[in-house]
C-alpha cells in the first residue's frame, strides 16, 4: 500500500512559456524532498476521464530539461470544463462526479491547478461542490488576473512583441509606412503599453483607455509634418475606440482574423489619412516560445509556494504575488473579481505620455 | 573644383537586414581607402528628382554603428520607376532624363544599385538608354534572384522563421492543434524550406511543387492515428494546389491579408479533417530585424566586390556569389531570367523527405 | 538669453544596459514637452573640465534610435571624483569648484545623476559642499544599491547570464564536466541566485553565504553517484569560503583575472575530487548588449521619475523603486547604507533550496 | 532473430551545436523510412567498452524534440583512442579488438562517425586495421577540417562570438578601453575573422597571418587621434606574433586560462600603449547553445548524406560540402592532409582590409 502524501497537479487553458517551470519545482520539491506521490493529469481532466486513465507518475527524473521548454508537457484541454463536459455529438454533460471518482482512485488529496480564470472556476466549483483541495497557481500572458502583480509568461510575451516592434521599425522607416501591430490584451493592455513603451511605438491603444481617432490620426500627420515618415501603432486586441463596441473576433488570433481590431484600425488610418498603412498579427506566436530567465524564476518560486501552501495546508488558495512577494489570495474571492486593468494613473502610461506616446484620448 | 571620383549608390524595392552593412562596406572602402565621393540617393531615385535635391555626400562617420540595423539608412522609393514616375494626380510620366541630368550636376560618374529584379531592371534601362554606367547588388529575401547562390537578408529573415516555427511547436504540442504558418517565397520555396526543416515542420509546400490536398491531409492524420497530436505546416506565399490558380493577395503581408494561401490552407485542413487549425501569417516582420552575423559578412563581402568591379570598370555587371566565391553576372543577361527556384533535385528537399516531411506531391 | 530652465544630466561609473534609455526618457519630456534646456555632460565630469568643454546641448533628435542601445552616448569618467581628481602626473587634486564654475557658465540649475554608489556620493558631496542640487537615478548590474527593489541592467545582465548557463549545460552534458561560472556580485548574490536558479545550476555561491567545501563537494559527488555526470557551479565574484578571505582580484573582469573565486572553486573542486572541472569567467560581457524589453521599460520610467522630481523640486532624492511604484529616497540616508543583499529568508534562495540547488551551507 | 540492417552511430570529440540534428537524421531515415536498425554508442567508444554495454537502441521516439538542443544526446568519449585506451592506472591498452567484437555482437555492420580529425583517424584505423566499414561526418567549430567548405556549429559559434563583440562594442564605447576577444581557432582563422568582420572589430588576429606589435599598435594609436576612444581586439587561440612561438594554454579554454593568447595581446597594448585594456575568453560557451537555423539544416543535410553513403555502400567516405552541394571525400586522403586554413587571398580578409581592420602584418 501507497502511504505517500499524493498530489495532482494539472494545467488548463491556453499555454504560456513558463509552465514547464512551475511543474518542475513542484516535483522537485514534492518528489525529491518532501518523499511525495506527485501526479501529472494529462490534457488538464480529459485524460483522466479517458480509459485508460492519461497520467504522469512523476518521478525526478522526468522534468529533466524542461525549465526552457515552452508550452507545457501535461498539455491542456480540448474538453473543457467537466461540469459540462462537450460530448463527440455536441451535447453537454456533467462529469465532474467521476473527474472526483478518479482522483480518489488515485489516492489524490489535493490539486494544484495550474490556470487562468476559467481553470479556477471549475477548480473552486470542484472544492466547494465535492469537496476537492485545490491550490491555484496563475496563468494568463495577458496580466490580468486579479490579486496578482504579475504572473509567468508576461516576460516572455513582452520581450517577444517588443522584439516584433523592434523589427516593424527597421521596415517601417525604410517605407515611410504606418505600421500596426496587434497583440494580446482582451481586457487589459499590459502587454501592448510594455511592448509599445520597450520598443519605442507612437501610438498605443488599450482597453483601459476608449480611443478617438482624431488625438490618433493627429499624431501620426504631425509626426509626417516633422519629416518622421513612419509611425509604429501597437493595438491590444480588446482596444476599442470610443463609443465603439469591441469588435469580434471569431477565432482569436486564429485562422479568421479577419475583423480584429488591428486590421480595423489599420484599415481606418489608410483611409482617413491616405498614409500606406500595414498590419501584423502576432497571434500565437506570443504563446510560444523558451519562457525569459525572469519567466523561469517566477514560475520556480511559484511552483515553490504552491507546495508550500499545500504543506501547511492552506486549500483554497491561489499563489499570488504582491509587492514581489509570494503570498496567496483566496479563491473564493478571486471569483468576484473582474479582469486586472491598467490603472489609469500607472506610471508606465504618465512615462509614455511624457515621451509622446499617444492614447488616443487626448484633447486638442 | 572636385577632382575625386565620384559614385553614387541606392536602395531599392523593399528593405532587406543587411542593407546598411553593404553601404557601409562601400563608403568605408570608397570613401576611406581610395579617397572617393560617395553620394547616398535617398529614397532610390525619389529625393533626387526633389527640389532640392535630397542625398548624402558620406563621410566615413556618417556609417558608424549601422552595421547592425535592419532597414536602410537611404530609404526607399514610393514614386518607383522613374521612366514611369507616378505623379500626384494618378498619372506616370518618364523622369528618366531628369536623372541623368541631375547626377551629371553631382558629378556622379557611375551607380552601384542595391535592389531586387525591379531596380536591376530600371538601372540597365539608364545604362542602355542613357548610358549611365551601373554595378548592381543583389537583395531579395526570398533569395531568388538568379545568377547569385545566395544574398544577404535571407539567413536573418529564415532564422526569424525558424524561430516562429520553433514558437509554434510549443503552442501548438500543448493544444493539439495544427498550426500554418505562411512565410515569404512568391516564386521561390528556399525560406519556406530552411524554416521547415530548420523547426522540423511537417508539412512544407512551396511554389516549386504545386501541392495535393490527399497527400497533406493524410499526413495529418496519420499523425493524429500516431497520438502526435499536433502538427506544423509551414507555406510559401506563392504555393498553389495542383491545378489550382495562385491565390491573389491584394496587399502582401498587408491589412487585406484575407485570402492568403496560409489562411486557404488553414481553411481547408481545418473542413477537411476537423482539426483544430490556426494560421500565422508572418508578413513585415520577416523584412525588419538586425542581420544574423552570416549575412552582416556576406552583405559586407557584397558590398566590397561592387566597389572592386567599379574600381576596375566593370560596368553592366551585378555581384553574384557562385561556390562561395565573389563574382559577376551580366546584367543584361540576368534580366532574360526568370526567378531561381529550388531545383527539385535539390538535396535539402531530398532530406526533407527523409526525415518525413510531406510536401503534397507524395502518391499512395 | 536663454530663459529655459535648463539641467543637466551625466552617467557615471561603469555603464548598464539601459543608461540611454534614462537619458532619452529624460530628454523626450525634459525638451519636448515641458521645454527644458538638458545638457548632457560627457563622460561623466571630465568633459566638463576640459577646454574646450564637452556637453551636448540635447535636441529631441539626438536620442532617436538610442532606446535599444547598450552602453551611454554621454560615457563615463576617466578621471573619477572631482574631488579628487587624477592628473596627468598621478597626483590629485580638487576640481568640484570648477566643476560647479562651469556648471554655472552653462546656466545649469539642477543635475540629474545617473550612477552607483561612487556617483551617488560624489553628486551629494557636491551639494552639500556647493549647494548643487541633485536627483539621482540608481545604476548597478548587481543590484545591490539599497533603497530600491531593482535596477535597469540587472534583467539584461542576469537573462545573458542564464543563457550562459544553457550553453555550459550542453556542453557539460556532453563530456561529463564540473563547470564553473563566474558571474559579478561582489557585495550581493542577486545575479548569481537569477541565473542560477533560472539556468538550473546545482551549485549557487553568494557572498550572503559563505560556504563550506564539504557540501559542495558532496553535492557534485552524489550528482556522479546519481549517474549526473555533469554539474554547473554558478560563483558570484564576492562569494567566499566559510572563515576565508575574498579573494583579490587585481583588475576585476579584466586582463589579470588570475585569482578570481571562479578559478579558485574550479581547481579545488578538480584538486579535490578528480572530477575534470572547468572555469568560464564572464567578465565585461554581462555589461554590454541591448536592454531587455523589461529593463527599457523600467529605465524609461526611472527617467520620467527623475523629471518628476525635478519638476517638483525634490532635489536630494534618488529615484527608487519600491513595490513595483516609482517613490524616492534620501541621498542622504542612502549613502549610510551599506550594499543591498539578499535577505537570507528570500523565497529565491527557498526556491533553490527546493529544487534541490546547493548554497554550500547545508548540514550532514 | 534480427534481419534488419544494422548500423552504429557515435559522436567524438568536442561537442558542437548540431550535433542532435545529425543524429535525428539519420535515426528518422535509418529507423523510419528504411526499416534499419541504427544504435548509438554512448560516450563514443567508452559505453561498448562497459559491461553492460551502454548503447541505445533507436526507436523515432527517441530523437523528438532534439533537433534544438546542444551537445550530443550520446555523449563524448574521456578515455579517448581505443587504440591507446587510458585504463583508471594511467597506462593505456590497445582495446581496439573489443570494440570489434562487440559491434559484432550487436550485429553492426558498419558505423556512421560524427566527429573531428580525431575521430576520423581513429574510425580510419578500425577500418584499416579490423575492416570495420566507416561512413564520417565532420564536425569542428573552428571550421578546419580539410575537404569540406563548411561544418555545422560554425555559424552558431561564429553568430555568439559576434554577439560578444557587439557586446563588449557598447561597453568599450562607453569607458574608452581597448577590449581584446579571445576566441576558438587553433590553427585556422574563420570564427576569428567571422565574428571580427560581422561586429565591426578594429583588429583582427589569426594563425594564418603571423603579427607584428608596430601596425597593431598604430592602428589602436591611430584610432585614439582621430577621437575614437575604444577599440575591439579579436584574436584566435592560435595567432602569435610573427617570428614568435604559440603561446602554449595548458587547459584551452579551461580553468588554467592563463598565459592564453588574447591575455598576452591585452598585457602588451597595455603595457605599450597605456590605453586601459581588457581581455575576455570566450572559452566554453562557443560549444554550447541551440543551433542556429543554419546548423540545423546543414546537420541535417549531412546526416541525410551520410546515410545515402552508406546505402550506396560508400564506406571509407567523409560527407564534405563542396560548392554547397552534398559530396564527400576519401579519409584515407583527408588524413594526409594538415588543418584548412583560410587562403591569403580570401574575399573576407581583403573586404575586411578595405574597411579597414587590421590583421598586424600591414607594413608603413
Amino acid at each position: 500500500m501507497n502511504t505517500r502524501k499524493t498530489i495532482a497537479v494539472m494545467t488548463g487553458g491556453g499555454d504560456a512559456p513558463g509552465l514547464n517551470a512551475v511543474i518542475r519545482a513542484i516535483v522537485k520539491q514534492g518528489v525529491t524532498q518532501l518523499g511525495w506521490r506527485v501526479i501529472g493529469l494529462e490534457d488538464s481532466f480529459d485524460g483522466l476521464l479517458e480509459s485508460p486513465m492519461r497520467f504522469i507518475d512523476f518521478d525526478r527524473d522526468q522534468v529533466r530539461g524542461i525549465l526552457t521548454m515552452g508550452g507545457t508537457i501535461l498539455g491542456t484541454t480540448n474538453h473543457g470544463d467537466p461540469f459540462t463536459f462537450k460530448t463527440a455529438d455536441g451535447k453537454t454533460t456533467d462529469r465532474s462526479g467521476e473527474v472526483m471518482e478518479r482522483l480518489k482512485l488515485l489516492g489524490v488529496e489535493g490539486l494544484i491547478a495550474i490556470g487562468g480564470d476559467g481553470s479556477m472556476a471549475i477548480c473552486s466549483r470542484l472544492m466547494r461542490d465535492h469537496g476537492l483541495p485545490v491550490v491555484g497557481v496563475p496563468k494568463t500572458i495577458d496580466n490580468d488576473i486579479p490579486g496578482t502583480e504579475i504572473t509567468f509568461g508576461f516576460d516572455t510575451a513582452a520581450a517577444f512583441a517588443t522584439e516584433a516592434v523592434d523589427r516593424l521599425h527597421a521596415t517601417a522607416e525604410a517605407h515611410e509606412r504606418v505600421m500596426v501591430l496587434e497583440v494580446m490584451g482582451r481586457h487589459a493592455g499590459h502587454l501592448a503599453l510594455a511592448s509599445g513603451l520597450g520598443g519605442g511605438a507612437d501610438v498605443i491603444l488599450i482597453p483601459e483607455i476608449p480611443f478617438r481617432w482624431e488625438p490618433v490620426l493627429g499624431k501620426l500627420m504631425r509626426r509626417r509634418a516633422h519629416k518622421r515618415h513612419f509611425s509604429i501603432v501597437v493595438v491590444a486586441e480588446g482596444a476599442s475606440p470610443h463609443g465603439g463596441a469591441i469588435l469580434q473576433r471569431i477565432n482569436p488570433g486564429g485562422s479568421r482574423s479577419l475583423g480584429g481590431i488591428g486590421e480595423h484600425v489599420a484599415d481606418e488610418i489608410a483611409r482617413r489619412t491616405g498614409l500606406e498603412t500595414r498590419c501584423t498579427v502576432l497571434g500565437h506566436l506570443q504563446r510560444g516560445g523558451t519562457p525569459t530567465p525572469h519567466d523561469r524564476v517566477l514560475a520556480s518560486r511559484m511552483g515553490h509556494h504552491a507546495v508550500e501552501l499545500v504543506r501547511t495546508g492552506a486549500w483554497g488558495q491561489m499563489v499570488a504575488v504582491r509587492q514581489n512577494r509570494m503570498e496567496s489570495v483566496d479563491l473564493a474571492w478571486l471569483l468576484t473579481q473582474t479582469s486586472r486593468q491598467l490603472p489609469l494613473d500607472d506610471d508606465g502610461i504618465a512615462t509614455a505620455r511624457s515621451i509622446g506616446i499617444c492614447f488616443g484620448d487626448e484633447t486638442e
